[in-house]
């Protein structure tokens, strides 16, 4: 499946581009070289030399310049050469430069028509705009697996209760319907477990009560950023004496079958409570890392790269957000590639 | 090549399924899972769930019912959902089941039509039906050539001639020709030396004299059954004063290019000698392991994923064994194509 | 891209065929058994029995007949079998004996039409002909790139000036024009570095003055055999005051993105300095693994298996000689394509 272009894609945490320093990494299956000048404004660049294809990753960045280790052409924020020692500097020496944003402590890559960046926004992330330190954690794992096996992953939290049963799981998602809202780019995706057994989660972080209403609210915004809004009271008692957790799981794609995940979270409780912050964020890496990424990696190896639609998979219920977010984004990737214009790359 | 289907593969050897366990094994390219029941009682499921495509083999088993470790649907032995936590059970929620049969030591899988498989017996392999501890052994390698490369090794013996020179080998199979007898769904190639040097291994078993006559008969069964009485006399005596070595070869496609190879030996004398017993078995693996693997998986190699006949092999009058083989497992293939009715995979 | 075919392509320095032994490699794709008889004659065979396609390289050697190690079938150094254990001789049981010639300490083989090869001579590497071994030294490398990437990297040698800063480089080949002289089955590239910084290296080795002439002459000869003559003197001192570093750069295809990387040096001064000659093949190769081939393979890499020319690269002044070596070299295949007579392979 072609992928959606016109939108921004978290590319990297922003600690992961240092102000010395590149950061390759192949996004929607392009090398992309991403630096920053002394002022550290950050460039991305097509990681490929027009002239014999070094990566030019293997060179070095001066005054925001970058020149190819090879035969040391320079090539500027714009993808512009600025500097060819070997004779007069033409058009066609250039690499593509995309659009980039800073945000919510990350770097944004725009890989689709440039002219359509500078009027769009990054996808809402404003939970995590100012938030201490000792409230906020953020992480990368390598999936392989297609971005969107991911994606799904999040949509259906029935999974929970299966995959993970001793901490998130229990049943309760599975004894929900979940409700679904349209957005305008983007969807909804609304579970609320009302007079549930507590998830094991839930017990330990102090809830006591036999039951609970519990909320796990999910926002998907094209192609694959998704936050979630989660928490937890004594079953009848105010949502508004609970406490959130705020975590944003995001996708991106590197090739068709490989996904950079990134991982946020904070909490609107307990923000300067560091040693709380340092447990949250090493629970996040165990459960992911051995629970689902396994599994989702081995449903990609079952698919052996043969399309979803194409295996006739037997949807429930619990699929309908899932679902909706791969044909929402599905009908997004056509109507963008009737209107687009044709990207050099 | 397509590969015989109506047909029952040995799978793995018995223990290989424990009581409580699975075993995921890749047969003829399909992924399958093989379990056991509180009664011990053997299924094959494909090893694929229906809704999202995760192995069964990460979940767990139940009371005879495997459960999908990702979002919990539940499969009974004839692949028919009989737990869907998320909803009813459609008819097409199952997963494709296996004919499976106990014999022999051995787990087989019959990946055809499964109307046939009841009607159909396992291969002839009475020979190891009850045997004593102490004078049987079986093995599993697995090999990186196509199964049928492991079958023409064993149809054409003057190889032990080149490749075992010190131990099955000394000449004596390049100086006779095999008779090929036809049998029902294979047939028997039988190598009687007569009047001839004797091998190595005859002297490492006991033989004195300075010539022998020797029998090595091989019955092929489609698709790749293989299996071997040898045994040598003094030449000129009585046949029934000699020993007999008794030998399976059970080659089972895990892809075009990998195989199951299975090995099964038993013997008309010694029988209680349970130290004679692990060294023919530590014999056989050392052998096959440092010679005729290597060499079939170069073979493989240099024939780069081309067909066999594409390549026009040069035939000799010792390849007439394997050359029929060949043709009439083509045929049987063909045949079968013409009846078939297809399968769900 | 097709190959050239009918030419000398170095398969291997001597050594790596030793008196009794065997060496399998691929040249062009090819895989190809060399071994010497008992007086030293050298053959090359394809690596492949044409019985059951096992590599004759698993085999044994004896009175310059190879055998192979599966069935026993021999064959002489003209590819004709002269030993089946199994029967008559057809003429069918032969295996594609390739042309081979000893010269400069290598073992060159020829691709193409046999007819060819005895009226061809070896490119004339004549300055390693009757060198002391405290002269001369050889090396081999692996390469993971098209061989016309390492090829290109020779051509353009201002790669020096960014790639090798602090040994060879230093800016004069940037700021030197190369000049091209047309040969008849190659080309002529000469760089003549006058009054120019001295590079770095000539400050190791000796020279004092602050500007220096130095001259790079590069020889390459279809479709990949490349000598260097290099050496400095004071700026306006007589060229024949100076001294002579003599290098062959020879690439030899292994398939389409791999390459044999054969080097040899020598000089025409010091030429019992052992400790000297250690130094320079040392720091050949230190040079050469570090900095050239990572970025050749790279390249390679970022080209993703595209053939070079489809990728548009946009050329510079210093890619003449690279370019017109390309475009001759293509010619030359076409030409052969054109009056070839088909090869068995």
């Amino acid at each position: 499946m072609p992928y959606l272009r016109d939108c921004w894609y978290l590319a990297a945490w922003d600690h992961e581009v240092p102000a010395e320093g590149m950061l390759s990494r192949r996004i929607l299956g392009e090398p992309v070289l991403f630096y920053r000048d002394d002022k550290g404004q950050l460039t991305a660049l097509h990681d490929r030399c027009p002239h014999r294809f070094a990566p030019l990753s293997r060179g070095r960045i001066e005054d925001g310049v970058v020149y190819c280790g090879y035969h040391g052409l320079g090539f500027a924020a714009n993808g512009k050469c600025v500097a060819n020692p070997h004779g007069r500097i033409v058009n066609s020496l250039s690499v593509r430069s995309y659009p980039v944003k800073e945000g919510y402590y990350g770097v944004w890559i725009w890989m689709g028509d440039p002219q359509l960046a500078n009027d769009t926004e990054l996808p809402d992330l404003d939970f995590f705009k100012e938030v201490a330190e000792s409230a906020y954690s953020n992480g990368y794992l390598h999936g392989d697996a297609n971005y969107l096996l991911f994606v799904d992953n999040i949509c259906d939290l029935t999974h929970a209760d299966y995959l993970h049963p001793n901490t998130l799981g229990g049943g309760s998602y599975t004894r929900t319907r979940s409700k679904i809202i349209e957005r305008e780019r983007g969807l909804a995706i609304q579970w609320h477990c009302m007079n549930e057994v507590p998830q094991p989660i839930m017990r330990i972080n102090g809830l006591t009560a036999d039951r609970a209403d519990s909320w796990t609210e999910i926002e998907w915004t094209a192609p694959s950023i998704m936050t979630i809004r989660n928490g937890s009271v004594p079953a009848g008692s105010p949502r508004s004496s609970g406490k959130n957790f705020l975590v944003a799981h995001i996708m991106t794609p590197e090739t068709e079958t490989t996904t950079h995940y990134f991982f946020a979270a904070t909490r609107d409780f307990a923000r300067d409570d560091e040693e709380l912050n340092a447990r949250i964020a090493a629970n996040r890496v165990a459960i992911f890392s051995s629970e689902d990424q396994p599994m989702i990696e081995a449903q990609q190896e079952r698919m052996e790269d043969q399309e979803f639609w194409s295996l006739n998979p037997v949807l429930l219920p619990s699929d309908e957000g899932a679902v909706r977010v791969r044909r929402k984004l599905g009908a997004m990737i056509q109507a963008e590639a009737k209107t687009a214009t044709p990207q050099a790359s």
